[in-house]
Formats: structure tokens, C-alpha cells, sequence
């Protein structure tokens, strides 16, 4: 498939995941679950069984070069992509387009961001492929839905409509609305209905695809990346237009600024054991559990009569857990957080408030 | 009162104080009110409004002897005496009466506990003035009972009967029952019925009459430290012999060795804003709270939705709490321990299993 392409976004923050998550080294860098891997090098290797290694590019603010570098030593200093301000997925994707584009016209992207998890591998493979044929035959824009497994308030939500007329491709449908994370009550309601997605965040589309729905939906965007950036791209005054282009562009993700004005978006329905994984409670789900549910990571944890926790200590603490239940519990060389796992949507705001109050090394 | 002499009794381990409180520097040698004074410091000082400098005794175990010279520098080393062994309350003062004996055989003698807190000292001297009195006139044994606030299920009980027939002073009654540690039932017994004070550790008494109370009532003991030891205090073979006797000794406490078998005992009921801070909660009940109930000590502790709450930490990192409530939350270099408060019983457990697991440093 040397006509497709992978973008993996992996600027973000990870608040979410604070205190493990840091600005210094945020999640996307971190192994949270124990693999032996980072969210990013997992979901490179993923990749790699996809499309050829020089055809994957990591967009990444650029505080992170050395990081990528140092996780994914394969790849080569072009194929990584430098932010310099956090600007949201549609400049990002805008930027990664004009760079695939100028390598090749033709190319099929799958763009994703870094720090999902997929466990059927085998399921997945499938499905990108079926959803690359599509995408290449079609000037559509694709994206991947998730049959959800719980009412999840931390994901978007996409409802499907009329399935596929074009290649009648089974389990794609027409994009019908797209919500971003629900209340408890929208998304128990979204996961009775049986017409919700969850949001993968994994888009599949052509250049030519992508880039005349920028021009159509989001013209500013179109002119600032596409139009004044024609003769930029691969030349030595990139950097300095990538400069002016973040700090005068929109902060707006591909979603909002693409997707949801357009009639032209198809829901490829999946399942391959998909997570995002934002959160602490995303990732409970998919730790392993002892036989109180708690997952915990750490040497030395001594739990009495504690069920449901998420426990994570990086340091060589003795940690002591009593009738603790249903908790939050992280444990690093900064910061200790005991947070009820039904509360965690807070996390940013302790974060916040610790950028406030605190030096540095937390945050 | 140069006849007055007070043994402060600072050998415990303070485990239900752990694991701040440590083997290393157990809860009488800590801050752990935040006072600026240790315990014993806090308890010296007072008993310095008492009786003479030169008339204070410090009995604790020979691990700690660096640490009392080091809090205490005014007092001089033969006024620390060296347990070889943990034996409780009764061998330690067999001992302490016989280094006293050998002083002034007509002494009165203040027996105290290093660890309790008393919050109106003048009512407290006012107290002790009483008992001192009465002991000095009548070779009975003395203790101090406390009104009890609550039905606490962490201290020892005594249970009152006839008023003093002797000198008719007034709270002043015999002795009837004492109860170590009550269940939560017991407890609301004692509570409500106004018969039971809480047992202070506090002893009033004279050489003679706690001399003869233990030839009465534990001739072995008697035996070993009153009769095998006569010659021996003050001389150079006085170590020798006490790690001897204390090696051979029965461990046992003063209540079930001599006060629970004498007939002798009175009681001067007695209110002084006492507490023996013996575990966390109640040290819970003697600080100060914010406006959610919560205790904290630390720099850098972030309370969310969060109450009722004693929070220790003595590492700089910072503290984020939500949704925990009614815990015992201690952050120290070695160990994280989060406790529901009405759990802290099992401290000790917790303490016993990382001894099995663990390194020396969190013991």
C-alpha cells in the first residue's frame, strides 16, 4: 500500500491522565498500561503493519522531537511534523495534508491520533483496508464508528444514517450528526438508540478528498495552509511560514471544522477492540483487574478492603490502601492524587489549580 | 515540692501512630500536633511547673536514649533510665520507684505517659496538687480519671464506687472496675451510665505504698526489682542487672499487675482537657479543622469535595484530594497510607504486613 499514508497526532496533553501525565512527557509518551510500550510507539507499530515505515508521519508539538526520536528511533526527521502551538486537529491535519500531498497527490491518509488502544489487531487491519479501498474509489471523508460497550460520557458520539449507496460497502453508513462528549443522560439515551458510534477519531480520506473539503467547509484554513502555503512546503522557509500560519489560524479541531458541515462524511461501523484511552477510568476498563477489581500498578500496594480502584505508584513507596473503594489513587515523585473515580472529569481543574500554586515539576 | 518526683514514661513504639510514627522515631519524639514541642517535650515542660528539674525521670527503651538528650538537653543522664526491653508499665516502674527509693524513700512519685496532652494546665496542677496531697498523707495508689467526651473505644475505663472516706475530698472515689479497650457497645454502656471515667495512665502515689502495693499484689516482680535489685541501683553493676531482670520479667502492665488485684485504688475524677493521642483520630478531635472538618498538615494539600478528613504529609510534593471522606490520609517519604478513619484498628496490621514485605526504612 505504498500510496497510503498514516498521520498519527500526538501533541496533546494528556491532562486527563494528570499526574502521570505531564507537560514535560504527556501521555501519548507514557506507558500507562504496562506493555512495555508507549501509547505512541503501540500505535506505530500498529501502523507499520499498514503502510510502509516512511510513509508514517508523527505530527507533534515541537517540544517533543527529542522524545519522538528517542521512542521511535526508525523514523527519519521528516516524517516528523513540528507544531509550534497547540492549534487542535484541523490546522494539524491541514499541515499533514500539504506535506503528504507534495510527496504524493495520490495518497490515501489514515489519520489517528497516538494514543488509542486496539486489541483485535487482525479486525482492525481489516477494516482500515476496507475503509482505504473506499476512500480511494470515493472522494469521501471516512471515519471510523465504534459500537460502544457502555454510555460513556468521555467520547463523541457519531449517529449514522443511510447506509452506503455508493459501493453498498457492509457496515457504512452516511454520517447523520456528530455530538462531542454527552452528559449521562444524552449518552445513555445515545447507547439505547442502537444509531450511535463512538468517535474514533480515525479518519480515512484522499488528499483530494481532504483538501477540497477545506477549501469548501473552511476557506480560512484552506487559504492559510493550502493556498499561501503552496511553494512553502519542503523548503527551507517551512518552519517560519508553519509560525505565522499556528499563530494566526483557528484553534478548531477537523470535526467541528470539517466534518460537521459536510454531507459527504461516511461512518464505517467497527469493532476491534477500540479504546481511546483518555482517562483513568478509560483505562480501568481495560487493565487487568485482581479479584477486588483493582488495577494497580506498583511494586509495593497493600490493599485491604478496597474494590474498584485504579491504583498507580511510579515510586518505591509503600502505599497502604484501607476502604478505599472506586478511587483514583496516583502515586508519583510530585503528586499524590486521590481522586473518586466519578469525579475525574475534575482532573483538569486540580491541575489548574496546581498550576496556580506550585512549581513546575507537576504540572 | 522538692518530695515530688515525676517518671515520664516514653518507651512505646506509637504504632497505631504509623507510619509517621516510626522504630526509628516513634510518636513521642514527633510533632505530631504541630505544636513546635515533641510529646515528651510537651509533657516535660509541664511537669517542670511540677517539680523540680533534677526530680523528673525519663524511663524509655536504650534505642532511644540519642533522641532524648538531643529534645531534653536540660536534664542530666542519670535522670534517663534504659529499658534493654519492652516489658509495659509494671517492670518499668519497679524500676523507676527503686531509682527513686534510693534518692528520697520519702518521695511522692507522678507516674505519666509521654504522649497526652493536656489543654488547661492550671486545672491540670490544680489536680495533681490534690492527689499529691492525698497520696502523700495515705500509702493508697492514685489514678487520674477522665470525664469521658465520648464513648471512645481506644482507652482503658474505670469504673468508680464508694467516695474517699479518708480525707472527704471532693471527686475523689474508690476504685470498682477498669476495663482495657471496650468494643463500640461496651463503650456506649460506660458512656451513658456516668460511673466510668477514661484511664488517664496518670499515677499519684508513694514510694512506700507502690512499693508494698507490689509486694502485696506481685511478689516476683517484687522479688526482682525490690529484693534481688536493693544493692544494685546507682552502682556499675546496675546495668548488668537490669537487662537481667528485664530479660526474666513478666510483660505486663501496672492495671493487671498491681491495680486491678489492690483494694487500695482511688480515683480523682478530674477534667483538664486531657487526651492520650494515641492514634490518629484522636488527634483528629484535638486539632485544629478547616471549614470542611478537615485536618491538614502539609504545604501543599488540595482538598476537593472532600471532609472530615486528617491529612499528614511530611514530603513537599503536592496533595490532591476529591471525593475522599473520613479518611486518615499520611504521605511520608516511605509510604502512602489512605485509611478510612473508622479502620485506623487495623494500623497495625498494616504495619505487620509490611514488615513482612518490606525494607526496615517504613517500620
Amino acid at each position: 500500500m505504498k500510496d497510503t499514508y498514516c498521520i498519527i497526532m500526538a501533541g496533546g496533553l494528556g491532562q486527563r491522565f494528570w499526574p502521570v501525565s505531564t507537560k514535560s512527557t504527556p501521555k501519548q509518551f507514557l506507558d500507562i498500561l504496562g506493555t512495555g510500550q508507549s501509547f505512541l510507539q503501540m500505535t506505530f507499530n500498529r501502523f507499520l503493519q499498514i503502510c510502509p515505515l516512511e510513509n508514517i508521519i508523527v505530527v507533534t508539538n515541537h517540544a517533543y522531537i527529542d522524545l519522538v526520536h528517542e521512542q521511535l528511533p526508525q523514523i527519519s526527521e521528516e516524517q516528523v511534523l513540528l507544531e509550534p502551538l497547540r492549534r487542535n486537529t484541523a490546522p494539524c491535519i491541514a499541515y499533514a495534508v500539504n506535506k503528504v500531498k507534495q510527496k504524493n497527490p495520490d495518497a490515501t491518509m489514515i489519520v489517528t491520533p497516538a494514543d488509542q488502544i486496539v486489541t483485535q489487531e487482525s479486525e482492525f487491519f481489516m477494516q482500515i483496508e476496507t475503509g482505504v479501498k473506499f476512500a480511494k474509489r470515493n472522494d469521501t471523508l471516512l471515519t471510523l464508528g465504534i459500537s460502544p460497550k457502555r454510555p460513556e460520557t468521555s467520547f463523541g458520539y457519531i449517529q449514522i444514517g443511510d447506509p452506503d449507496d455508493k459501493d453498498c460497502v457492509p457496515n457504512l453508513f452516511k454520517m447523520k450528526t456528530f455530538t462531542e462528549k454527552p452528559d449521562e443522560e444524552m449518552a445513555q439515551i445515545f447507547y439505547d438508540s442502537g444509531e450511535f458510534f463512538w468517535n474514533s477519531g480515525i479518519f480515512i480520506w484522499s488528499v483530494e478528498g481532504i483538501e477540497s473539503a477545506f477549501e469548501q467547509y473552511h476557506p480560512e484554513l484552506y487559504e492559510q495552509f493550502f493556498v499561501q502555503g503552496k511553494n512553502m512546503y519542503g523548503t527551507d522557509s517551512e518552519q517560519s511560514f508553519i509560525r505565522k500560519a499556528y499563530s494566526e489560524c483557528q484553534n478548531i479541531s477537523v470535526d467541528y471544522a470539517i466534518l460537521e458541515k459536510s454531507d459527504n462524511v461516511y461512518v464505517l461501523c467497527a469493532d476491534f477492540g477500540w479504546s481511546d484511552i483518555g482517562t483513568w477510568t478509560n483505562a480501568y476498563h481495560h487493565l487487568d483487574k485482581d479479584e477486588n477489581r483493582n488495577v494497580i500498578r506498583g511494586e509495593s500496594v497493600h490493599c485491604y478492603d478496597a474494590y474498584g480502584n485504579v491504583i498507580h505508584s511510579s515510586t518505591d513507596r509503600l502505599v497502604v490502601l484501607n476502604g478505599v473503594n472506586d478511587f483514583i489513587v496516583v502515586d508519583t515523585e510530585d503528586v499524590l492524587m486521590v481522586c473518586k473515580k466519578s469525579n475525574e472529569k475534575h482532573i483538569r481543574q486540580f491541575l489548574n489549580d496546581a498550576r496556580v500554586k506550585k512549581a513546575e515539576n507537576v504540572l
